[in-house]
C-alpha cells in the first residue's frame, strides 16, 4: 500500500486528532522526552490509549516498540501522514482581530506552512507589515497571490464578501481555504475548505456541556 | 426515548454539523425561504442529501415532509437538540486580538448564550469594556464568575497560563471551556472542553490539500 492509499482513508477525526497528538509530541519533545506509551499519550490528549493505537495504524510508521513510541520518530509519522512535509506558503484575508491574531500567533514555520502575505481593503493598511509580512490592499490579491505561489488562504472577512474573496483567491491558484466567515462557500473540486466558524464551535461547546448535565 | 437518550447519541461530528446546518437555516429564513428539502440543505452544506437526511433523525422532529423541511421547525428542533434552549452566560478570559474579535463578532445571543464579562491581566484594559462587556483584571476571577452565574469560558490565554485559568474558571463554577490555547487541559469529569487550536485548523487544511491532489 503507498502512501496515498494510506492517507486516502484517514478520515476528518482521525486527521484532527493526529494534528493534535503532533501538538502534544512537541511538548514532549522540548521536555527531552524520548518515549511515550500508547496510555502516556492518551492521557495528555484525554482519550484512551486503543483510540491512540488505532490512529497510530494509519501511519508509516513501525509501529510501537514494546516500550512506546519514539516521540521524534511518530512525530515525522504524522506530520509525512498530514503532508506537513510539502511546504506550504500561506495568505491571510482580512486583517482584523482575528487575521491578526492568527498572523501574530501561530507557528506555522513548525508545522509545514510558511505566512507571506496579508489582504485587507483598507486602505490605511496597505504598505504596513504584521509579524514581518507585508499587508496588501486586495486590489492586488490575484498579482500577488501568483507571484508570491500561495497555496492556502485564512478568509478573515465578513459573510457578505466571502464567496467573492474565495473566487478571487482560487482563480490566482489557491487550493485551500481555511474560511473563518460565517458563511458556506461554493468552491471547484479540487479546492479543499476547512470550516471554522467560532459560533459553531461554541454551539459545540454548548451542546457537550448539555450532555455532561443529563 | 426521551430527549436526553436521543441527545446521549450524537457524535461530534454529528453535532458539528448540526451546528453548521443551523447557521445556513438562519441564512434561508432570512430570505424568507420557509421550506427545505434535503437536497438543498446538502447543496447549501456541500455534503450530500443521504447524510442530511441521517442527521435529522437524531432530531425531535416530525420528519420530512413530502416537500422537505419547514426551516423554522427544523430550526427549533437543531436548536433544542445542541441545548441552546438553554440559556448559558459566557466570559472570555484573555483580551488580546483573538478575545476582542470573539468579543465583537460572535452572535453569541442568537445561539443561546450571553457574553457578560471578559478578563485580562492587563491592569490598563481592567474597567474598560468591549462591545458593552466589562473587562475585569485576572485577579477578580473568581468572584465575577461566581456572582455573574458564568457557565462557559472562552481560554484565549498563552499556552503557559491556561491550565491555571482553567482550574480557577472550574473551581467558580464553569463547567465549560472552549480552548483556543495551544495545550491539552486536565479537568474534572463534570467539565466539558472543546478544542479550537488554530494551527491544527491548518494543518487539517494541509492534510485536505494534500488529498485533493494525490
Amino acid at each position: 500500500m503507498d502512501s496515498d492509499a494510506i492517507k486516502g482513508h484517514l478520515t476528518g477525526p482521525v486527521i484532527r486528532r493526529l494534528s493534535e497528538y503532533l501538538l502534544i509530541l512537541d511538548k514532549l519533545i522540548i521536555e527531552e522526552k524520548e518515549v511515550v506509551s500508547s496510555r502516556e499519550l492518551a492521557n495528555n490528549y484525554g482519550n484512551n490509549a486503543s483510540q491512540v493505537r488505532q490512529d497510530m495504524f494509519h501511519l508509516h510508521h513501525t509501529g510501537a516498540q514494546s516500550h512506546g513510541y519514539e516521540t521524534r520518530e511518530l512525530r515525522a509519522a504524522i506530520a509525512d501522514a498530514l503532508g506537513l512535509n510539502v511546504y506550504k506558503r500561506l495568505a491571510i484575508l482580512g486583517v482584523g482581530n482575528l487575521g491578526r491574531a492568527i498572523a501574530m500567533h501561530v507557528p506555522f514555520e513548525d508545522y509545514g506552512m510558511k505566512l507571506v502575505a496579508a489582504f485587507d481593503i483598507d486602505k490605511n493598511l496597505s504598505g504596513s507589515s504584521i509579524s514581518g509580512v507585508p499587508v496588501y490592499h486586495t486590489d492586488n490579491i490575484q498579482k500577488v497571490i501568483k507571484k508570491e505561489e500561495i497555496l492556502l488562504t485564512a478568509l478573515c472577512v465578513p459573510a457578505e464578501v466571502a464567496q467573492q474573496s474565495a473566487n478571487q483567491v482560487i482563480s490566482a491558484g489557491v487550493c485551500g481555504i481555511l474560511n473563518y466567515s460565517r458563511t458556506r462557500l461554493k468552491v471547484p473540486k479540487h479546492v479543499a475548505v476547512h470550516y471554522e466558524q467560532i459560533i459553531c464551535s461554541f454551539m459545540q461547546l454548548s451542546c457537550q456541556v448539555q450532555h455532561k448535565k443529563s
